[in-house]
C-alpha cells in the first residue's frame, strides 16, 4: 500500500485499513456503499499531486483510500458540441491529447499534466496558467457522474451550455476536495485551437506599471490575451544563478518583468503584429521601460523557460515558506509593498521570491532566509511567517488559497479566515450530504 | 400591494400578508429573522420580470412578498481589477450603464434589461444574448452577499478570479430562485468593451448546415464569434407579415438562416475582413448558400431587428406553446427534424417556430396551431405537446429549461424529468440551509 500513503512531496504518510482500486462507477458505488454500511471513512485519490495532503489517510489507519486511477476511459468526444466525456481518473495530459486530435484544445494547463487525474482537478478546481482566458477547472467542466455518500450514482453529465433546472450540484462537488462525494466521470469544454500563440517580455519600473499594461493589453487585446505574469528582477536572478544555460533577454536590469502571451485565432503575423503595437504603445505611455518579443515558437518557450524555472530555481536554493494567494488585481502594488515591508520588518534581510498569475490575481508569495541562515532553520519561522501574510491578504480581502484547496494542511487556517455563518453553512451542507461523515473526514472542515 | 402580486405576464395573481420593502441589507435580515421568528414564508422579488411565476406569492396569502427595489446603490467600480459591486435590487441597464461609463463592459443582456434587476438575474442564472462569448449571469459573477433563511448576512463579496477556499456557496445561491436564501449584493466581472461588432445573416439549406457553419466560424474566428443566431424562413415571414416595413435582405427564400455576429478588440475593419473570409470560405466549403454582411453599425441593428422581432411577431399572430430549451449543439439539427415529426403527427398542420441561439444549443421550440384554428383553442393541447417535446428534449439529454428556471410553472416538470438521486440532494440542501422552509415555499422543490 506504500505508493498511496505517501504524499507527493514526501512530507507525510498516513496509514490505510486497505487500499481499493475499482474499475467502473458501479464499482465504485458498490465500494461506498460497503463503507456506509460499516462506517469505514474513505479517502479519495487521483494523481495524488496535490499539495494540501488531501489525497492520503491520517495517522489513524481507520480509513480506506480509493484509487480513481483504474477509471481512466476517454468515453466520448464531440468535436461539434466541443466536449469531452472522460472517467474521473484519466490523467489531464491523455485529454489534452484527446482533445488536440480533432483539432481542439482543452485549455488546461499545469506543471503536474503528466500525473494528475481530471477527477483531481475538479475536486481542487485546479487553477495553471490558461486561467486569463479560459478560467479555473470549474468554467471549464458542463457535467459531472458522482457516487453519493450514500454509494448511490449520479447522473449528471450534461453536455449543455445553458440548464437552470433546479440547484448547481455540480459546482458543490468541483472544489470539494473529496469531502462529498466521488466524482466518477465529467463533461467537460473543448475550445477552437489558436492558430499562434506568441510571447514577450516586457521591462517595467515596478508592480503598479504591471496593472496599467494589463488594462492596456486587455483592452487593445481582448481574449487574444492568454498570459500575463508579472516576475521580480531576484526571481530572474536566480535562475540565472542556478540554471545559467538559460538565456536572459535583457543587459541592463530592470526591477520587474512581464511575461506577456498572445493567442490568435488567425495566424502568427496577426499575433505578431498585435504584440508589436501593444507594446509600442505601453512604451509610448511610459508604462513599459523596455521588451523583448519572441519572433519564433522557439523564442516563445524560452522566455516560458525562464518564468518556468522560478519554482525549480527555488528548490535549488533550498526550503522556502510559500503563499498561494490571490487579491483584487487592482490590489497587487499595495499588497506586494505592504507585505513585503512588514515580512522585512520582523526578519530583517529575508529574500522574498515574488511572482506569479497576476492577470488571475494570483501570486506566489514566497519567502526565503537572509542569505547566510540555513534553509532548514528557516522553517521554525513558517507559522510566524503564514501568520503576517495571511493577516495581510485577509486586509486586502484575498484568498488564502488560490489554487490548492485546503485539505489537512490548511484546515486551521481556513477556521481562522472564514466568518462563523459560512463555516455553519459549510457544515450544514457537508451534514445533508454526508451524513455518516464518511467522506475524506479531517479535510477543508 | 397589488403590483407586486400579478405577475409579468398577468397570468396569475397571488395573495400576501404584506410586502416588505426594506432599504438595505441589515433591513433584510432583520426581516427575515423575524419572518423566521414567527414561520412566515417570504417570497423575494426583483424586477418580476420572471416567466416562470417564481417572484409572484401563491394564492394562500400566508406569506409576505420581500422586494428588493429599494436595494439599488452600485456600491464600488474597480476598473483595473474590472470588477463592480452592486446591490441586489440594481436594474440590470443601470450596471450595463456604469460600466460603458469607465469604457468596460458588463455583457449581460436581455430584451428585460430596463425592469429585471440583478439579483433576479442571479437567482435565475439568466442567459441573453451574450452566452455564446461570456456565458450566463454565473460566470459573470465573481462574489455574493446573501440573507440565509436565518437571518443572517453573509459576506461573500470577493472580488477574485481564484479562491479555492472550502465550497462552492455562491454558485449554490445562484439559480436557486430565492429558496435558500436572499441576494442583497453582488461582484460582477468586467470586460474590455469591444471596438466593433459586425454581423451577417447568412442563407443555409437546412439546420445541419449551421453546425458546420458554427465550426468553421470557431474555428477560424475563436471569442471574436460573438452571436450566433438560428432562425426558419418561416420565422423570418411571420416577421415580414407582422413588420412589414423591416427590409427582407434575401430576394430569394432560403429553408434557414444563421445570424452571425463578430466583435473585435481591434477595429472594424479588422471585424469585417475577418467575417468576409469567414463567409467566404464557408460558400467555398457549400455550408452556406448566400450572405449578406452589414458594412455599417445601422445595418448590423437592421438585422438583429429581425431576429428580435420574431417573438414580437409571434404574439401579434396570437397564442402558442412555447418551450425554452437546450440541447447538446450537436443534437440540434437531429432534435429539430425528430421533434417536427412527432409534433406533426400529434397535431397536423400545426405550425413550428423554431429558433434561437444555436451556438449555445438553446432554442425556442414555439409551437402554433394550424392556420384557421383559434390560438386560444389550442392552447388546450399545452401539456400534450410539452409532454411531446420535452419527451424528445429528454431523449437527446437535453435541459427542459434553458434560461427562465422553474419557478411555480414547471415544479411538476421537474419532477418528471428530474432522477431521485438529485431530486433527493436537492431536497437536503434545502432542508440545510433553510430548515424552517421559509424561503420561497412552492418554488422548484
Ligand atoms: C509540480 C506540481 C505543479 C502543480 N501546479 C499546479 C497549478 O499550477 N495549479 C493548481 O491549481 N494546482 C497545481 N498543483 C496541484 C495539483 O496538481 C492539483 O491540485 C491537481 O488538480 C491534483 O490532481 P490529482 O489527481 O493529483 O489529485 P489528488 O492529489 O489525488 O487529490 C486532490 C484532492 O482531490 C480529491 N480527489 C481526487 N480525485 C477525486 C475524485 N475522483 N472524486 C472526489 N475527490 C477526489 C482528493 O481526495 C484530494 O482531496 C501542482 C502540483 C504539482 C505536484
Ligand atoms: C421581455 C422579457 C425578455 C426576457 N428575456 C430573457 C432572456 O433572454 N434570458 C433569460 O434568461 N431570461 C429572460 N427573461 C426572464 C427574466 O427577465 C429573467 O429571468 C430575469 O433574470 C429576472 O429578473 P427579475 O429581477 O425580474 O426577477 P424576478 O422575476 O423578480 O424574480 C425571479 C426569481 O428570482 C428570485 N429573486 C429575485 N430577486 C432575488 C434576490 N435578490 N434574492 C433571492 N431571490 C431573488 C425570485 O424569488 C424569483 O424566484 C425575459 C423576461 C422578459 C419579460
Amino acid at each position: 500500500m506504500a505508493p498511496f500513503l505517501t504524499d507527493w512531496r514526501g512530507r507525510f504518510t498516513g496509514r490505510a485499513l486497505a487500499v481499493l482500486r475499482p474499475a467502473d462507477p458501479d464499482q465504485v458505488a458498490q465500494l461506498v456503499q460497503a463503507c456506509a454500511a460499516h462506517r469505514v471513512p474513505l479517502v479519495p485519490q487521483g494523481g495524488k499531486t496535490g499539495l494540501v495532503l488531501g489525497s492520503v489517510p491520517d495517522a489513524s489507519g481507520s480509513a480506506v483510500v480509493l484509487s480513481l486511477a483504474r477509471l481512466n476511459r476517454v468515453r466520448a468526444l464531440d468535436p461539434v458540441n466541443r466536449t469531452i466525456t472522460v472517467d474521473a481518473g484519466c490523467i489531464l495530459q491523455t485529454i489534452q491529447e484527446a482533445a488536440a486530435a480533432v483539432g481542439c484544445l482543452f485549455p488546461l494547463s499545469l506543471a503536474a499534466e503528466g500525473n494528475c487525474s481530471i477527477g483531481g482537478n475538479l475536486s481542487t478546481n485546479a487553477g495553471g496558467t490558461a486561467v486569463l482566458r479560459y478560467g479555473n477547472t470549474r468554467e471549464l467542466c458542463l457535467g459531472l457522474e458522482v457516487v453519493t455518500a450514500q454509494g448511490e450514482l449520479w447522473n449528471g453529465l450534461r453536455a449543455l451550455r445553458k440548464d437552470n433546472t433546479g440547484y448547481d450540484l455540480r459546482d458543490l462537488f468541483i472544489g470539494a476536495e473529496g469531502t462529498l462525494g466521488v466524482i466518477t466521470g465529467a463533461v467537460l469544454r473543448l475550445f477552437p485551437q489558436p492558430k499562434a500563440s506568441i510571447t514577450a517580455l516586457v521591462a517595467i519600473a515596478a508592480p503598479r506599471q504591471a496593472l496599467d499594461l494589463l488594462t492596456l493589453a486587455q483592452d487593445r487585446c481582448g481574449a487574444s490575451l492568454t498570459g500575463f505574469e508579472l516576475m521580480s528582477d531576484f526571481c530572474l536572478r536566480l535562475v540565472g544563478t542556478h540554471f545559467p544555460s538559460l538565456t536572459q533577454p535583457f543587459v541592463t536590469r530592470h526591477a520587474q518583468y512581464v511575461l506577456l502571451e498572445l493567442s490568435s485565432s488567425e495566424s502568427e503575423e496577426h499575433a505578431v503584429g498585435l504584440l508589436e503595437e501593444t507594446i509600442a504603445d505601453a512604451i509610448a505611455q511610459d508604462i513599459a521601460d523596455d521588451a523583448v518579443v519572441a519572433t519564433s515558437v522557439a523564442q516563445s518557450l524560452a522566455l516560458w523557460q525562464l518564468r518556468e524555472h522560478i519554482p525549480l530555481a527555488q528548490a535549488a536554493a533550498g526550503k522556502n515558506i510559500k503563499h498561494d494567494i490571490a487579491l483584487p488585481v487592482s490590489c497587487i502594488a499595495d499588497f506586494i509593498a505592504s507585505t513585503d515591508a512588514r515580512v522585512l520588518a520582523a526578519y530583517p534581510g529575508c529574500q522574498l521570491v515574488c511572482f506569479g498569475h497576476v492577470g488571475d490575481g494570483n501570486l506566489h508569495y514566497n519567502v526565503a532566509p537572509p542569505p547566510g541562515t540555513a534553509h532548514e532553520d528557516f522553517l521554525a519561522h513558517q507559522d510566524a511567517i503564514n501568520r503576517i501574510v495571511h493577516d495581510s491578504v485577509a486586509s486586502y480581502a484575498g484568498s488564502i488559497s488560490a489554487e490548492h484547496g485546503i485539505g489537512a494542511l490548511k484546515r486551521d487556517e481556513l477556521k481562522r479566515y472564514k466568518t462563523d455563518v459560512e463555516l455553519n453553512m459549510m457544515r450544514a451542507i457537508k451534514a445533508a450530504l454526508d451524513p455518516l461523515g464518511i467522506m475524506n473526514p479531517g479535510k477543508i472542515l
